[in-house]
């Protein structure tokens, strides 16, 4: 339903499109036979489902989630295993691989964006020693691309790699501030859940805040994603000009003038977006 | 060759093995014929062929470097576009796509270990602004996990899930100093390339340095993998006391006293190995 709404570094929007996204989210639970798809959707099915709710699977959990025959998900499993995406630990159980993660280490989000900006974030971090962010668009969710923190007295949902919501968050707010109209539309559309105790779930309270931050030029979250906890936002540019990136301070509710951390946060996402040029020519 | 060496976080050594990672590193170029290779084996090929110099990659690229018919690399590039490991970008590129890093975020060496570890890498970082790095061992090489560096006055090779040799960094050192004297033997057989003025390229000199680094705890190179660079580097245990992975501060040669930083160094790796403790229970 989202899916057009992944947000490359290059080419937003139209990039997911290109990409055949759309059929990505099939739903295979269920799906018992394993007639009419390919070996390698069947492969990626099985690596599809593990999840930060389910980072470790046995092959009856893998079964049951991809909708595959027993034999099938044994003999898949197996060949995973062989080249490095699976492995396999004790007690019948299969988890990710390091392999895996180097080669998706090789995402364009993952390599170019985050070695750009990590300076800027460890500067950040260490001017005001609360959690910081760096997050992307993907399919229609705040992906979380890094985060910095020490022990936090704030609590934070986020976690590298995992996908939140994009209208409670101040990250996710200035994201989707600078989205196309279509894309908003459809976030309110799918409707704005209740994540904390002020999470803006009006649609027209929401349309009026992302035309504020257009306005300013960042964003600010009071108890939206989690109640206590708050945040200060600002966008991370391209060459052309497009947001590709939000990033974020998350603090303690009530602990700090939020205005005074703006211009801190802008001028990292500045020098992220002037860092960012060079990837981006032709 | 070095197969055997993938140190896991819960069963290192024997881990590898059990995985049948012997066969992964199978030579796939010049062989044109796709005969005998499983669908899925082709297809993780074509993701295998990615790599840190090879990030973006056409389609003849792709083919050359898996030995693939044409028409097979074409099919299967479309199926991985399809699901989101990989990306299609403009002038016929392929790229590693945002969901393949999702999900190898769940490895548990990027996930369990760099989440404990990372506030720890932190403090190490704010007390000496430094670069530090987070290292495993992954087949007979140190891979890089974390780095946190601001803007280094010193030349790091580093990158996060790149592999560098065990010989020539003071984090690989200590990972190579804790591995079974097999290991050693092969890294040693499989010779010792020269990669600064002082790489330790002898035999008996590198066995002597590893006793060093198992009587004092931590090791210390300089300009031995890059001229100009020194790092102290100390091992993160697992629960059952085993070295799972490995910390260091890299610095400018001469600048500091490298023992001094020793304390610093020693105090958050066992930090993290202390944090890693409930991850290990059986």
């Amino acid at each position: 339903m989202f899916a057009e709404a992944r947000v490359g570094i290059r080419d937003p929007l139209r990039h997911g499109v290109a990409c055949g996204s759309a059929q990505r989210r099939t739903p295979i639970a269920g799906n018992t036979s394993d007639g009419g798809r390919s070996v390698v959707s069947r492969a990626l099915a099985v690596l599809g489902s593990f999840s930060k709710d389910r980072p470790e699977q046995t092959l009856g959990e893998i079964q049951q989630a991809t909708g595959l025959a027993s034999a099938t998900a044994y003999r898949l499993a197996n060949e995973l295993v062989e080249w490095g995406a699976l492995e396999r630990i004790s007690r019948g159980r299969y988890r990710v691989g390091i392999r895996l993660w180097q080669v998706g280490s090789l995402a364009p989000q993952a390599r170019d964006l985050r070695d750009v900006a990590l300076p800027f974030l460890q500067d950040l971090y260490e001017a005001t020693h609360e959690v910081v962010h760096l997050v992307v668009m993907d399919e229609g969710k705040a992906l979380y691309i890094e985060r910095l923190m020490s022990r936090p007295e704030v609590q934070v949902q986020s976690r590298v790699a995992r996908r939140l919501p994009l209208h409670a968050a101040g990250s996710g707010k200035v994201l989707l501030a600078y989205s196309p109209p279509e894309l908003v539309e459809q976030v309110i559309a799918a409707g704005l859940p209740k994540q904390a105790s002020r999470t803006i779930t009006d649609s027209n309270v929401l349309r009026r805040e992302l035309a504020g931050i257009r306005t300013t030029g960042y964003g600010v979250s009071r108890d939206e994603m989690t109640d206590g906890a708050s945040s200060v936002a600002a966008p991370v540019r391209g060459a052309d000009g497009e947001v590709i990136a939000a990033i974020s301070v998350v603090l303690p509710s009530g602990s700090r003038d939020l205005q005074a951390l703006v211009p801190a946060v802008s001028l990292a996402a500045a020098g992220i977006s002037r860092g960012m040029r060079p990837f981006m020519m032709p």
